[in-house]
């Protein structure tokens, strides 16, 4: 997709009225499949999953909040952030005091209205700018607010599963739950469903799954229906807050040293963009559940501007205008940088390795007189055959020559046809 | 004990004119025994022990020394510390140049009296201040020396076994041999006691064993008694030198890296004092024995003032004026702080891996609008469950999560009272 | 040998027409023969060696080159480097151009006439300064080679082993093929000459082979007839560019952290020498070959100048003036100071390891009023017997204790004679 692609989903994506369940995440998922071929499941509420429940699943019919001067101070037609997240149904006469205790502001960013939610607890409410509230005087504010939570409702999630030559599975996942959050939520589901098409695009060795879940919830519900599935990732990639311009954050799996947690700091160097390495905490998306300590998968977190650390985090500033094309396409691309890694990142096992094979009567090696490129051609198939033992995966075979991952997966490829590589076996996970 | 107490009971044994046997080593224990039920322990002379044999008991009736004008230079009823340790009996009259062959000074602290001995050979002796001895003239000199090696006599050692839930040892060992040395001897002494009486002074899950020895032959004799013992000690410390108000010095263990060696920086950051750590030596206290590779046990030393590191160790300079009961009571704080670490640094093993077990049914989630305090408590809750794969240590958890040892550990409290986490496991030792 | 015997050893080396085959080559193995009782292997042209042929054996009778004014541009028996290495014959009349399209030079180094060779394909040419080709008139241009390669030839190599106590080897390796080459050739056959010779002085421990073998297919031919002895290999290094005085550089073996790794770091250390370790890359001398990874052998590299980083290298100014005695005398003083190492490094066990064992009564232990000397042999006595656990290195226990080698080397043999250690065991290779 180009950057303008990228924002044209982005755009359709912003204004659905997401939860974690209803009808908004089912929109959101229909706008995903006109892109690529994704399987929506729903999951009856009331199942149980892990430690879990799935919950009621919850319907907005109308919410709106006015002022004793009859002043619509929120309507959730208008803008269903004004809504708190999961409310319950109210309809009622409050006082400005009674009223204060339902709604939620920002002080520090009086123009903002917050996202807020209140999932697994009964309550109703409104988030509203602070600007809005500060001088509302005293008098009777009428609350309508009429939901439903349907016990006989669903959960949904979206998962499409592009297989490879191989069993062996990489996962990538990404929340689809927050309403109206442009970097916090919209650009991950953009940048998964990009790099989805980019992985259909060709076969591949390995087989990809995509897997678009409202959060927490979601994860824990795939988790609990895929334990097999789980079995088989061999490497995965949390997406979210792809469409700013900040520099690149990998937050490592849980215990670190994992393949992934190699693979994506090499892509990120490769791409040459800015970027921080951040060891595992127990705090963010949905690298909680996969890491959890009994299935800890090697799921690491990619994202830009980190949740909790911009002004604009959960707010109605996360908008379509804190993110760009631009940005989205540069995540993308260090996104298929990965993929290529994942793709090529092998242990090669030389067919050979007593000694140096005599490259030169295979026509493999430079003749005198060669050119620089020639010599670093030769140099990286030298470094391919000395790694060749079978257990040094391809990519820290580059770090060592310092030599470019691309011309030392070349330089396997050519090996492998002459017979010098036998065929590779994936890094340990 | 209050930091009068630590001072007084230091007082009390300074004066003692201990060595490695004879009745000195024995008052010193009766003393400490008058605060926590010490065993005494008697081994014959001419036991064996490992390589070595228990040595004869010495005892000294009388021991003067008289210039020709019949001053007296010496007297052992004065100052234990002017006779050499372990001296043989010697009566008769000596020349300037003979005596001198028998003297030990310290030319470059001409004030102090050294303090020296003669284990394990037959030699009688004094030590005396350079300043005495420097201008002596020429002339008949009276030496009476009149001590005993008793033959069946026997070596005294003090040991108090606290119980715990577990058969598991903390093993603390200090030294109680040194005449009239306040930091390098007495300070140990009155720390092991007072951390003996905290530990007495509630339940304990490990079995703590404190050992009172005369230095290098008395913990000989007791890991020679003692291999089954040895076999359970899971930590240990050698203490000495606590006294002055020097930073901390802690010494590894033999090997490094073990639990012990782990747990002591960690207190000693967490109590906030200077302190240095020290790969092992197998120079030093009887962590050398206790360290020897056959026995090779994770014990480590923590001192303040290092053995010859300072101008008072091994004078009549290291006094009670050379130490305080501030010191001496930081130091008990820091002990304090390793037993709290030995108690409840465990692997914990989550019984709800799979995912995070949903905390907001269980009352344990901050709600909507909660205070940082309130989020402080849930984030130690998630890092106690996304480290409870029964093998991470939890300081290790504290260590990496930058939050308070003491927050983890109530966590992991609350955590263990609501079922979601098994029975822990120590450390590996 | 002193500075003056091993430059005369160069000198005399130094004109010898050597190749990959040939006359060159044999006769060095002589002149080497002359100080060490080397072996000298023939194998025979068409030989199969691991993935490689050995090369028919060339011969030079005449070669030269004439301008159209008849003045010799190039001949053979002047300057053999004026030659390119296993030139085909050819006798004719060619213009400039064409002459061009076979001519050698290095324009950025004018005045010196490059080595280069083409074994391996059908080529004939000269390798000339470029001084003498810029000017060179339009004309005809005599060329006048007589080569043969002889298919009924042989490849000559060197082989030396002096058997120790053990059937456990070092292998030392140095290439003999390079012509009119002072450091990249000459130095190391000196070099490993002067070693044998100090290796052949004294009984030793360990078994060391010395060879002497064209590059690369001399290695291969040694490989594929030595597959048992590379079995046995423990510690081995490729020796050459030894006689210039820059700093020394290390290259480890494949994986590093062999044993020769550490010990030749340590031995530049003692000798307190500049140098360098650089991690292994797969370009370079023979060291490719005994880290091929199928073979995967503990054989480092040591070189002072390193190839393709000076100027003088692979080219007429690599001559007798580029290298001198004292330079290769420190390089045979370093590796002298590895078989010391390899001699002695071992992994020491206890016969008494439960507790110190009393040096009192053995008279080990320093008498009261001991010198610093015999401080800090007591010091050594104590660090070889905490090490003495069956598995550490006495290397590793110099480095940790901060004394020197020959001190606990010392030690060892003192603990050893009074049965206080038990025969060691080799570092693991």
């Amino acid at each position: 997709m180009t950057p303008e692609e990228l924002m044209a989903l982005a755009a359709e994506l912003f204004p659905i009225p997401r939860s974690i369940t209803g009808p908004g995440a089912r929109e959101t998922l229909e706008v995903v499949r006109r892109r690529i071929p994704l399987d929506v499941v729903e999951v009856p509420s009331g199942s149980p999953a892990l430690d879990w429940t799935v919950p009621a699943e919850w319907s907005v019919r109308e919410a709106w909040l006015e002022a004793p001067d009859g002043t619509r101070l929120a309507d959730y037609a208008e803008n269903p952030l004004q809504l708190l997240g999961y409310s319950v149904s109210y309809d009622g006469v409050v006082s400005r005091d009674e009223l204060l205790e339902h709604v939620f502001t920002l002080e520090d960013r009086p123009h903002a209205v917050p996202y807020r939610t209140a999932y697994y607890t009964e309550r109703w409410g409104f988030c509203l700018a602070y600007d809005v509230v500060r001088d509302l005087p005293d008098g009777d504010y009428r609350v309508h607010i009429d939901t439903t939570h349907h016990t006989s409702g669903s959960l949904s999630y979206g998962e499409l599963v592009v297989p490879g030559r191989s069993d062996d599975e990489v996962l990538v996942s990404t929340h689809i739950c927050h309403p109206l959050q442009a970097n916090d939520n919209v650009s991950g589901i953009v940048a998964a469903t990009a790099l989805a098409q980019h992985v259909l695009s060709a076969p591949r060795e390995l087989t990809y799954r995509f897997v678009f879940v409202p959060g927490t919830i979601g994860s824990i519900v795939w988790l609990s229906r895929h334990r097999d599935a789980a079995d088989r990732v061999r490497a995965g990639m949390v997406l979210t807050a792809l469409g700013d311009p900040a520099r690149f954050v990998y937050k490592q799996s849980r215990r670190g040293g994992r393949w992934i947690d190699e693979v994506v700091p090499a892509a990120l160097a490769a791409a040459g963009v800015e970027h921080e390495v951040r060891a595992f905490d127990p705090y963010g998306y949905d690298e909680r559940q996969y890491c959890s300590p009994g299935f800890d998968l090697p799921v690491g977190r990619l994202s830009r501007s980190t949740h909790a650390e911009y002004p604009e985090y959960h707010t109605s500033l996360d908008d379509l205008s804190f993110i760009d094309g631009a940005s989205l396409a540069a995540s993308v691309g260090v996104l298929e940088g990965v993929v290529d890694l994942l793709e090529h990142d092998r242990c090669w096992r030389s067919t050979s390795p007593y000694g140096e094979p005599q490259l030169g009567r295979r026509g493999l090696y430079r003749q005198i007189g060669a050119t620089i490129d020639a010599k670093a051609r030769e140099l990286a198939l030298l470094w391919v055959l000395s790694g060749a033992d079978g257990s040094t995966p391809l990519r820290e075979v580059a770090q060592r020559s310092g030599l470019e991952f691309a011309a030392l997966r070349d330089a396997a490829s050519l090996l492998h046809e002459h017979g010098l590589l036998a065929d590779p076996a994936l890094p340990p996970a």
